[in-house]
């Protein structure tokens, strides 16, 4: 095991953290907070003498790295990078405990969500802003971010493609441009322009503009943390309505924006999961609207929360304009598979992914085929191409290990007692990186109820969901840390 | 496509059918039962009218017969079988509803045992005695039944294969002896001699007659349909203890049966798949134990409530001797993962199966040792020989067919508008062919309360869970019905 090069990274990477806790320092400075900013200073003198110390000792790494160590960094570096970023909360005393800090920045960088705030409203601001930005830094990944501004391909193509792929969700993906870095760039520019037009947006309808920056940084990374007790429901419809916009945006493959910016319209539009998303919001959107009549004054209201409920929970970003548990049983029952569907492979949203869902639905048409005709040799298409075999079984293992994580999960949460609705959504919500879940884990609660055993499930579950697994479930086999 | 031969098979499965309902007739004449008798009486003459009928048009009928035919003749006869099943219910006036007697006589083909009556101790004794008899017939097959007694091996080799697996749930169907027609009666003879045995206990321990018959039935065919108000609560423990076991049994892969005869018993006690299973079953007696102390005055109590409930469940059975659904969270959680798993391959209980669940386990643990290690080639194994790709490939696509049938019967349930725990478990329960689920499904309620289209999702779940989803899945594919 190359402990050395994954010690350097993990050291870059505290680097890279403690340079982005600057703004927050700033921010509490001219707020005149002096308990927020302090704890800012010290935690980014922590985080920047580890850092040190790690990339020191660790100068003299090896350049072999296999895809174990590469998925073992992965894993690792998103401990790292939240155990640093909980410093804030924890030594403010504006979260005194650890698990619960934990909770936050865990669930803040997975773009989850999830809080454990029984009144967010009483953080500072440096601190609200620290909260938001780690959804924005955590949606496009940390480890993208590095590469991107990273000399050159460092380490070779194979490693960087790996941390690439450990981080961007999606079953595939895609090089945009032959070299990893250079998709990188493209992928963070891209980020940056979307997320700095929903920052106008949001201005432009009379949002200060403290709330927009939160705002885009949890829409833009799909993240959902709110800055006020009601999440969005206490703004104006216009800015309701630019969310829900800009949430299903970020649910895109942003390979379909590349491939706009070259003008190549038609594969955009003929994108098959792209087309699936879009069929799925709509359909849903349209069952709840019918199946909430009456719940709202208007059809103008009824069908704006449809519209952003369907748009968070898809998305994964978990916003609400208003409380959906209250909804009735079918309503509920859409939100909870919407849940489990999740945005476009390649966006910075979070779930199974629309791309997956139909290529597990083809490999199943594909199999009642085959039983039909067993002698016919039939291949899985997407977008016209082949797919191989080996993605398709890997998906439908993937699938499996998914499923198997639920079961687990929810039985473990279920140790503390609560309703079932309540540990099946917390679970669904958080593997899945979305936030609220329904019943005591619904959009008018949090998840402070829980015990430390169900946060550090939950903890786990967030981790997994983001890294799609396979980083985090590596870390607990004994395989992976054996000699080779 | 070869219609008549379909048709000849469904003739003979109601020409079977009607003559099972000789010992009804009996049963109600010495009753004194008039009205139970002649709808009996006119039930099976309509039965055996339409099966002359069908049997003469279809006489000559083609040879050939293709898996696709197959396929489509099991999932037709299944609901051939369950329409003329139900008509003594209609005609008595017992459950004068259509949708409420087919879904009595599905849920006792496919032994899944979930009720519509309000109270079942108002059923006359034939009634009751068809009702549980559906289960013992479902539980092994009446197409497997039809292949033991047919005078050959009629349609050739390939296509009775296809009937056995269509109709023994599994991933597999062990041939025990080189011909079908063999390996059928085996499964038979071994079926009747744990059937009388069980019925033997049960005498044994003072239970009445006809209720061990009917319990007996309920019990192989890992059915659940009680005679009593509260299932088997108020039997003795003894009688209870005696369910415990015989559930258990029954939920073993009858081909260990067959092995143990043989006396190879170094294969039984090596059995994966056995061991799983008995593995699962004594971590969650021991977990709910634990959860419910308290619960019952003494400890031999709540040991045998624990063990029945776990037992009743993981066999698909459904028996009930405590109301699970007041129990804490952990227990119904486990509960509800349970129902999930199901018994062994090739025994009569339904669900996933262990054996199923076992090579999922392995899939996944494979897929995390080649992303460690891509360039070593790794085989799944099970009891020590490598298991095909394309099984595995199978299994994990038939995985996915199971959550998204899941999901889709959970959202048509819901348009009801009950509490999410009775919408899941109740998809679940039926999916899973066990019986009661939780809140309003659960052991102390019924499933009188659902709209007819829950109903009738329910039943297609019902046959789907018992067939294993393809015979079911394939009816509403046009490419099956289209000309070759």
């Amino acid at each position: 095991m190359n402990y050395r090069r994954i010690g350097k990274y993990i050291g870059y990477i505290w680097l890279i953290e403690a340079v982005f806790m600057l703004p927050s320092i700033m921010l509490s400075l001219a707020d005149g907070q002096q308990a927020a900013m302090n704890s800012f200073l010290i935690s980014m003198l922590i985080t920047l003498s580890l850092s040190a110390v790690l990339i020191y000792t660790c100068r003299n790494a090896k350049s072999v790295f296999t895809a174990r160590e590469g998925f073992i960094c992965v894993g690792l570096s998103w401990i790292a990078l939240s155990i640093m970023g909980c410093l804030p909360f924890i030594i403010s005393g504006e979260i005194p405990r650890f698990i619960d800090a934990l909770f936050e920045t865990v669930s803040g960088f997975t773009t989850t969500g999830a809080s454990i705030l029984i009144d967010v409203e009483r953080l500072s601001r440096g601190m609200l802003y620290w909260r938001s930005f780690t959804h924005w830094i955590g949606g496009m990944g940390v480890l993208v971010f590095m590469l991107a501004i990273a000399p050159k391909d460092e380490g070779g193509r194979g490693f960087t493609l790996h941390l690439l792929k450990a981080e961007s969700p999606g079953p595939d993906v895609s090089k945009l441009v032959p070299h990893i870095r250079g998709t990188a760039q493209i992928l963070y520019v891209i980020y940056i322009a979307l997320t700095i037009l929903d920052f106008c947006f949001l201005v432009a309808g009379g949002m200060e503009v403290f709330d927009a920056v939160c705002t885009a940084f949890g829409t833009a990374g799909t993240g959902g943390f709110g800055i006020k007790r009601d999440s969005i429901a206490g703004y104006s419809p216009y800015i309701q309505n630019v969310c829900t916009v800009f949430m299903l945006i970020f649910g895109v493959n942003f390979s379909c924006y590349y491939l706009f910016l070259n003008r190549e319209l038609k594969a955009v539009f003929k994108d098959e999961e792209l087309r699936t998303y879009l069929a799925i919001v709509v359909v849903s959107i349209g069952i709840i609207t019918v199946n909430i009549k009456g719940f709202y004054p208007t059809f103008e209201e009824t069908l704006r929360h449809a519209s952003f409920q369907v748009s968070s929970i898809i998305t994964t970003t978990g916003f609400a304009t208003t409380d959906f548990d209250l909804w009735p049983s079918l309503s509920k029952a859409v939100i909870l598979c919407l849940m489990l569907v999740g945005a476009c492979a390649g966006s910075t949203g979070g779930g199974l992914k629309c791309g997956r869902f139909l290529l597990l639905l083809k490999t199943l048409r594909r199999q009642a085929h085959q039983i039909l005709y067993p002698n016919k040799v039939q291949v899985v298409r997407s977008n016209g191409t082949a797919v191989p075999e080996k993605i398709l079984q890997s998906i439908n293992v993937y699938f499996s290990a998914y499923a198997m994580i639920i079961a687990l999960s929810f039985i473990m949460v279920s140790v503390d007692g609560l309703s079932i609705p309540t540990n099946i959504s917390a679970v669904i919500s958080c593997f899945n990186n979305i936030g609220p879940g329904l019943d005591l884990a619904g959009p008018a609660y949090n998840y402070s109820m829980f015990s430390d055993l169900s946060k550090f499930t939950l903890i786990m579950d967030m981790l997994a969901g983001r890294l799609e697994i396979y980083p985090i479930l590596i870390l607990f086999s004994h395989t992976a840390w054996k000699r080779a």
